[in-house]
Parts: C-alpha cells; sequence; structure tokens
C-alpha cells in the first residue's frame, strides 16, 4: 500500500490516519472531509499527510480508500468516488451496518474496483469530546464483510491494513453482522435512551435524579452518545433492532406479569443473568 | 454516641465500622454477623473494636444500632434485639427499601426506642471483591425516612452520623423511597438482567459475544451484582418494580411498533433522551 484515502475525518477516520501513519512503512494518508475545517485538524494532528477538499483530487491515485463517514453518507461517496478511482484499487468503510453499503457498492463501483465493507468495534464509552488516537483499534476486533465474490487479494489488503493498526479481523457475512450488532449494540442503545426518557418524564424525577447512582449511570451512558449518528445506524438497521426489541419486549413482560401476580421471587432470573455475564466476562479476560 | 452496633459486616456494615473508627471522637464500635468469620474479618480489617456471636450480646449498651443485613433480614433482626436494647437507644438500617422495615419496626420495636430508616446511596459498581472502604460513603445521598411520630432526638442523632461520615442526608417518606428507588435503582438492575438474559439466549450469542464491545458491557455490567441481594430487594418493592417495568415496556413497544411500520427514523427520541442525560450529568458535576 503505497497511498491511501480516507473519507470523513471524525473519531473513527482520524484514529485511523494516526495509526496507518505511524506503521514501519507508513502509506502516504490524504484526508478529505465535507467539513473542510475537520481535514485541517486531521492535517495539525498529523493524522494526514495531505487534506483535500474535494473527494475526487482525495481518491486519486490511492491504492486504498477507507470510507468513515456516518453511514447514510456512504451511498453518495460511492456514487462521486466510481468514476475516478484508479484501476485496481480496494474501497472499504467502517459503517456500523454493512448490508445496505455492500449493496450500494455492488451497484455503484464499476466492477474492476473491489469492495470489502468493515466494521472496528472500537467505539468508546465516552460522551465528551474525545481525542482521535492512534491506539484506538489495539486489540479489538474489526469486522470485515466479504462476499464469495469478492477478490482475495483485495480480502488480503484490507485484512493486513486491520492487522498492521492492531486490530483482529473478523470475517461474517453483512446479514449477519447486521443482525448480531442490533443485538449487541443497537438494542443496548435503544434500551439505554428509553430508560433515560422513561424515568426524566415522570413526576418524582427531580428527586429520583438527586437519588441516582451507580447504576442508573451505567445504565444511561449510552443514551449521551450522538444520537444522530445513532439514528443514522438504527434506521440503515431497523428490521433486525425491531426484531430485537420485540425480544426483550417478551421477557420484561414476562417478568413484569410475575411480579404482578404476586410471583415475587426473581432469585432464579436474576442469578441466571449474574452466570451469564460473569461467564462473558472471564472470556473475554481470557482472549486479551 | 458512646457505642455504635452494627449488625450484618458486608461491604456496607464494614465500610460504615471502618468511618465510625475514624472520627475525631470515635465511638465504641461492636460488630457481629450471622456469619462469624465476616465479623472476625471486620475485626482484623479494624472495622469494629469488638465483635460478638450473638445479637444479643451485640446491642447491650449501644446508643445506635445499624442493622446492615440484606432487607429480608432485618425483620428478623428487630424481632430479636427489640427485648434487649437499652432504653433510648435509636436503631437505623441500610435497606434498599423502606417500606416493609419501617412497618416491621413500629410492630415490633417498644415505643421507648425510636428507629429512623436509612438507606446510602453508595453502591459501587463492581462484580468482583470489593474492599470495605472508609470513604464509601463520602460525597453520597443518604436517604433517611422518619416518620411524622420518630422523636426529633433520634431523627437528629443519625443525621449526624450520616453527616460525620461524609453522606448528605436526604429525608423523605418510606412510600415515596420506595417508589423512587424503583425508578433509579431497581428498573435498571431488571433492565440489565433481562438485556443480558435475551442476548445469550440467542443461537447468535456466541459471535455476539465476540463482538460486544463498551456499549453491551455497560447496559449488563449491573447483571453480576449479586443476585441474591437484589431478588431480596425486588421482592420487598415489587409493586413499584412491576409499575416501573410497565413504563419502561409501554415505551419500547411503541418505538418498536414504529421501525415495525417503517417509521425507522428515531432521531427525536435520541436527541430527547441525549439531552435528558447530559442535563443529569451537568447537574450532578454542579453539586459535587
Amino acid at each position: 500500500m503505497k497511498q491511501a484515502t480516507i473519507i470523513g475525518l471524525g473519531m473513527i477516520g482520524t484514529s485511523l490516519g494516526l495509526a496507518l501513519r505511524r506503521l514501519p512503512s507508513p502509506p502516504r494518508v490524504i484526508g478529505t472531509d465535507s467539513q473542510f475545517d475537520a481535514a485541517q485538524r486531521a492535517g495539525r494532528l498529523k493524522a494526514v499527510d495531505r487534506a483535500e477538499r474535494r473527494l475526487e483530487d482525495a481518491v486519486s491515485g490511492s491504492d486504498l480508500v477507507i470510507i468513515a463517514t456516518p453511514v447514510g453518507a456512504v451511498r453518495e461517496v460511492l456514487r462521486t468516488i466510481a468514476p475516478v478511482l484508479s484501476q485496481g484499487s480496494v474501497v472499504t468503510d467502517t459503517g456500523s451496518t454493512k448490508r445496505q453499503v455492500v449493496y450500494s457498492a455492488g451497484e455503484l463501483l464499476p466492477s474492476t474496483i473491489a469492495f470489502v465493507g468493515g466494521h472496528p468495534m472500537a467505539g468508546r464509552l465516552t460522551s465528551g469530546v474525545a481525542e482521535p488516537d492512534a491506539n484506538l483499534f489495539a486489540g479489538t476486533v474489526y469486522c470485515l464483510t466479504p462476499s464469495s465474490s469478492t477478490p482475495p487479494d483485495a480480502v488480503s489488503a484490507v485484512a493486513n491494513m486491520v492487522r498492521q493498526i492492531g486490530a483482529q479481523p473478523y470475517f461474517l457475512d453483512p446479514e449477519e453482522h447486521d443482525g448480531l450488532v442490533a443485538g449487541i449494540s443497537h438494542l443496548p442503545y435503544v434500551v439505554s435512551a428509553t430508560l433515560m426518557r422513561v424515568l426524566a418524564g415522570q413526576q418524582g424525577w427531580r428527586e429520583m435524579s438527586d437519588l441516582a447512582a451507580g447504576g442508573f449511570d451505567s445504565m444511561t451512558r449510552l443514551a449521551a452518545h450522538d444520537p444522530d449518528m445513532f439514528a443514522d445506524i438504527v434506521k440503515s438497521n431497523s428490521d433486525n433492532v425491531s426484531r430485537q426489541l420485540s425480544l426483550l419486549i417478551d421477557a420484561l413482560t414476562s417478568t413484569r406479569d410475575r411480579l404482578a401476580a404476586g410471583e415475587t421471587d426473581l432469585v432464579g432470573e436474576l442469578r441466571a443473568a449474574n452466570s451469564l455475564r460473569v461467564e462473558w466476562e472471564r472470556q473475554r479476560e481470557k482472549s486479551k
């Protein structure tokens, strides 16, 4: 890889630039963002060698193009860059859902350009302004969703880039990816936001907020994340999110009904949840 | 206060002992626990001046008796100590719900003994073995639920103890307390446990657990808490927990129905949740 272009210089795109430029044999990194001050900031942080205003100028001559915009913007980016991509270049993205993006790439890119969908599982839980970080991806899982027709060389190129920045490639197909992240990521976010609204919408909220401690803090922290970005993600995965919500609603309703019927001992289900969570922690420690 | 007895030497009871013994003019602290090795451990940690095996011996001669057992055990403790409490002594507890405890105290204690229900909002989010800490209560809110018939001297005695250990007394009645904590504490816990069960009960759980990152971690952390203790708490507050669950189920169902009907843009409700959470954080910072 001699030259990489990063389109979209938010947290993920800028951190990718920093990680790539720190490699032993770094590629030249060209960056662009629809808000040019974001690209200039990436330049100041030395996350890019050069910032370009126009998408067409940014992708010119690059072997690897990484689209790190919000997921809802990827289709328009693909349409714009399709005619000007270099022969044999590889395109990837970092969006949180993969079906729509992979479909758009198949439709819009010429057959000489390979697309490998990507999704770094590197989100950090912060509600404030987080600093881009070359180590953001170290030790994390990075989903890749090539299709059976994706050229193996293109898959290798993106997988190598993923390994070079310290992450672990995790291959799965776009349908499977979107089903899994609906459960593990989008459902928790929607639940956190809904819990926040339900509690703050009650008469006793003023007193509740005085008493709120660690449990409330932990369970509503996700609600502080960028709501526009998450609305965009949910929109692109609404069937799976709806299905996951139904599963949770059913389980909560079953618990509510038991309590309302006077079966007030939840120790069985609380112990089950405890064992599952402790086991997950144990596995996570082991894999570190 | 010359002598205090702490009944129940878990995290809260032992931390209380450490905090009391560190005061400029510390009371003598007597500790007891149904598991005597817990009392011996408290002795080794210097959280108590003396450990007693029998409840009756532990409360003898104390001005203040603090019941820090699980909430389901308080009634039996009150029944046992009622005949042997010193004239004019004050009894308080640290249970997470207050209606049952206050009712039991009114029924079981002689009229010469004052009871002031208490609930330190000092839980720490940890799934491992946490160490008792003299500073556990510093800067936290400590609920007190005296009734209109509680002697003002008794209320002052407990409120002073609360201030001395660095916490802030927060007065409310037992009914109000239990309604508020059902929302701010018990609902989040039940939701965390249910989310954990719903995700781990799915076919894709093995892959989901590989992909799980910060959002999942934050939203299921509560499920790692002591399930027996929480089952005990929910049992003593099942009407309020059931009502809170219904409110959350209604809100989640409304979101699910909108997604299922193709109204996939949740940006309005996600922005509302974001604003509410950010505002709570702002208020919390201000009050520090």
